[in-house]
């Protein structure tokens, strides 16, 4: 009988398997936490640009190729990784196994190409854990209870890694990527951004809602539900990341910032509906039928109503802008409205932080800033510890560096 | 209800679907069959060098990649192709669903590697063929009855196809290769060499395993077994190609010539094992070490023993050179030889025939043309339709142009 260890889950995501070099090291990296004495699970990605390719390829042959069939392709890329990097660790003289989605027990719905994780039965991963294996699980990827391969979307290798940290009830999940953390802000636009040492789920949440990019956002609040602790950090050194964990959890409370970070997302088009008659029930039937073709909307405006015609603004993702234009187009008969504009030159910045919820006023102050350098605020939306404003793209860097500077970011 | 129709699996190899045009011409066959009211499984290998790719991806990372990580990297193969076919007939409007080959129910048994198919359960195939599906199954692949994924070795979708066909009770299976069928010898050493109309399962058994590369041997020893019709084919074109079925089935015997071809084999290695001492069971502990070690021995030759000393001769496969190196050295002294001896530049030549069966003298006119040659003989091995000849390697394309020619197989 071997004692209990406790498991840890490390995430490799493309870049860190890039190449066979690459995955050798990532082999040192998952020996290391093994002789550190844990019992280590790791879930990887596809290799550097394997995905892109693999889209590339099925675009030669179909405009729009059927979804199932798009997961059987996709699904290739971790296997692939999950192989080489088995085999990089047994090379070591380590004991190791490599499971896809399917054997590792995924068990995902059946939407394909965004599937979501339903449950997942840990009996083979913890068979092999008992059997003294290092445990290498596809991410991306689980089965579908027809027992066909579904991919859980972009990113959703975070997702199967925090998914399984959450089955094995592990210690924590290191999510290794290639930046130190997660930052206060973008450093390509502010050379002063700094990294953050802890985070609240809430406040990771916003951050990725919000833009930044280092973290997927159902992975957090998968994360967030099972109470799973977050170490994001980088796979080219050893330095200590950012731990995301629960609120609770976190003691250095006193010493925390008004403000954790300053997010942009340039990824955003407004639509404005003109002429819409001011009837209960219009509203949801618009965003009822976005929402019946999967069109993500982010924030909303309602103007006020005059003589019973509204105006309805609302921000959608750039990738939705024909999905939309389609559906708006049927819809201007049915829902009987006047006319529409799509306007892509917009963008949104966020201001996020757990610390304002007890100091009010940041709302207006972030209003300030942004009138102090001529930037005129299209819409705006908040949460408890969000607030976010619909500006013009050519306006976001000098919004994000004078808020960052403004609220005492600037490391 | 849909009326029964009949079940025709046509097998396409990794040229045959080399590219995306090749894949979308791949398509047009397929649903030309379709359309010409079958119903149709189709079985594929992986797109062109994908395998010997992966191949070398995985060198590059381990000298002895550990045999289960190597097919879970390999399968990626297949699998990549039978979702761009799937989506390549899809585009085209007809109704298609790939299947992997655990998908498809292809149990095997868990040599990695090189495993052997136990059992196909058609309950999935049979599914989608009801729901009107053409089905893409993947080949050389399948799952252990842990779920794990195990392949079949080279050449391992022909096997797949037919075991496929044997599981549907198909009315035959396709074999779609670059060539117009099987021919009376290699059309590159013989020009007059010429396509083969029918065949019997023992001589395509005696034509693939003397050098023959159109079909696998384990793949035509699964079709006997289980009568399963085979055509093989070229891709590129509508021609006939050569049929492969029961002797029984054979009409025009009459017609059959004495000879139906010539083949050879340069992937062989003559072992000479000497000064063993000729005692019982000696020759059982030799061969049945190396069946432990999984090296396939072809020839066998026992010189007259003097003293109570012999010598055994046998040919291996050239890649199981170093395996037999290693093995022979332990052997001397656990067994007790003088010496040994590792010859790479000899081949085997052979000529095949059902109708040698009930005409003497084909040894005889076989070795005439050998020894007119000047080709010296040095190991020989027999079957009731093969007569099979070791020579130095130099030697072979003399040996089977007279040989084609001698037995009047020039076209």
């Amino acid at each position: 009988m071997r004692a209990k260890k406790e498991i840890i889950v490390m995430k490799f995501g493309g870049t860190s398997v890039g190449d066979t070099d690459k995955i050798k090291r990532v082999a040192e990296r998952v020996i290391k936490a093994k002789e550190a004495g844990n019992d280590v699970v790791v879930v990887v990605s596809a290799m550097g640009k394997t995905t892109d390719e693999l889209i590339d390829i099925a675009s030669k042959i179909s405009l729009e190729p059927n979804r199932r069939e798009m997961d059987m392709l996709l699904a290739t890329g971790e296997q692939v990784s999950i192989a080489l990097l088995s085999m990089a660790i047994q090379a070591k003289g380590y004991e190791c196994v490599s499971l896809t989605g399917s054997q590792a027990g995924i068990l995902t719905d059946e939407v394909y190409s965004n599937a979501k994780i339903l449950n997942i039965n840990n009996t083979r991963i913890m068979k092999e854990i008992r059997n003294g294996n290092i445990v290498i699980v596809a991410g991306f990827q689980g089965i579908t209870t027809s027992g066909d391969i579904a991919t859980l979307g972009r990113g959703g290798s975070d997702t199967t890694a925090v998914a399984v940290a959450a089955a094995l009830d592990a210690k924590y999940c290191e999510i290794y990527t290639d930046v130190d953390g997660v930052f206060s802000t973008d450093p390509n636009i502010v050379i002063e951004a700094g990294k953050i040492g802890k985070l609240s789920y809430e406040e990771m949440l916003e951050l990725a809602s919000s833009g930044a990019k280092v973290l997927h956002l159902r992975a957090v609040e998968f994360a967030k539900k099972h109470s799973v602790v977050l170490h994001v950090r980088s796979s080219f050194n050893d330095n200590e990341g950012t731990w995301v964990m629960d609120d609770s959890k976190i003691t250095e409370k006193m010493e925390r910032p008004l403000i954790t970070g300053v997010t942009y997302d340039m990824n955003e088009v407004k639509v404005s509906v003109f002429g819409l008659k001011d009837i209960p029930g219009i509203a949801s039937k618009l965003f009822g039928a976005l929402a019946a073709e999967n069109i993500n909307v982010d924030l909303i405006v309602q103007n006020v109503s005059e003589r019973g015609i509204a105006t309805i603004s609302y921000t959608i993702k750039t990738e939705d802008i024909n999905l939309a234009k389609a559906l708006l187009d049927k819809l201007k008969e049915t829902l009987g409205f006047l006319d529409y504009n799509l306007d892509p030159d917009v963008a949104k910045v966020s201001i996020v932080g757990a610390g304002m919820q007890t100091h009010p006023g940041v709302a207006a102050r972030m209003f300030e800033v942004l009138a102090n350098n001529d930037i005129n605020i299209e819409m705006i939306s908040t949460s408890p510890i969000r607030i976010s404003c619909v500006i013009r793209k050519d306006k976001v860097k000098v919004a994000v560096k004078t808020l960052h500077n403004s609220f005492k970011l600037d490391n």
